[in-house]
């Protein structure tokens, strides 16, 4: 991918900091299947699904320690 | 989601730590499927399955690890 | 949850250490089914299974992390 | 549990250290399921499975974490 | 495998460094199963699957976790 | 297991501690099933599917945790 989508992993809050491990689970997936038709066409399995649902908050779990460690966990 | 819901990682005590790590392993799933009627009609499949009450209790030992860290730990 | 299980992550020993994430690992299941009746009904289809078993000590393996963290593991 | 089995989690070497991961992973395990019967029932489904050894190597590869830092990672 | 495919795990910049975790994910892989038309075989069985691609974001966020480590959040 | 294979987490490079990462994954398969035929006949289980080398890698992702962190991740 050429564009800029990770300048940095700081955020001002930790709900920010919440939001942008989002994003990192989902470039995950992205990086992997880059195709959005085949992505839109595959989101019931997980949306609708609740070990697809736990998993996915799984991965944004793993990525929010990173961004919380980067941040300090925003202790001020 | 525009409320604020994640001001601080910061708790009093180890056990308002842990219940904040079960708000962050929802608000992943909810992040994912913000339909409510969706996430109801789903409670089943992981609440009454050994599995997904496992699964679910994963992510929250994940998300503890990153409020505990936070914390340092409660140490005092 | 109003009554107090989790005042400290700190324990004497490394096996108590483990005997905690053993707690917060059952905890984790509790808070997303408190219903008691459905967890015993539950308990045959993990621990009866190989599958189910590994993912017990796997979340136990998450939570002895944090715990052995808080405690500096026990250095002395 | 009244024996006691985990006095340290520092040991004089990596693979000793090592050693000391699987056997958590296996209390993880035992505490969850006492009957040493069942247990050995159930060897076969994942000691003849591929999916069930990396998920056991996967619990010794989260407890060699925390027992590697414990040690600070024997860097002598 | 004699070929140095892996110098250094520090980065320019956050985005370099999540797409370095998605090599390590594709060598962790790579090691295991050198076939390269066994892995283009493969390769609908996880990108065409929603479970498949949530596993894959798994990995990628493991080994970011050890890349911004290793260049300390690029905190600057 | 009487012979040592692990005398030590260090390694001169990244690409060193990643191979020792995935040696240390498949000890602690055969840790699990020191049977060599049995392993040899679960091979394709997971060398021909998707699910299992994402598996196989994501262990390795996290025995890379270890080493990589021993290593003060190369910094040089």
């Amino acid at each position: 991918m050429t564009d800029t989508w990770l300048p940095s992993l700081l955020t001002a809050t930790p709900q920010e900091g919440f939001e942008l491990a989002i994003t990192l689970s989902r470039r995950g997936v992205k990086y992997t299947q880059p195709d959005v038709a085949t992505l839109k066409k595959l989101r019931p399995e997980y949306a609708d699904s609740a070990d697809g649902l736990t998993a996915a908050s799984q991965v944004i779990a793993l990525n929010f320690q990173t961004v919380a460690a980067a941040n300090n966990y925003w202790r001020g």
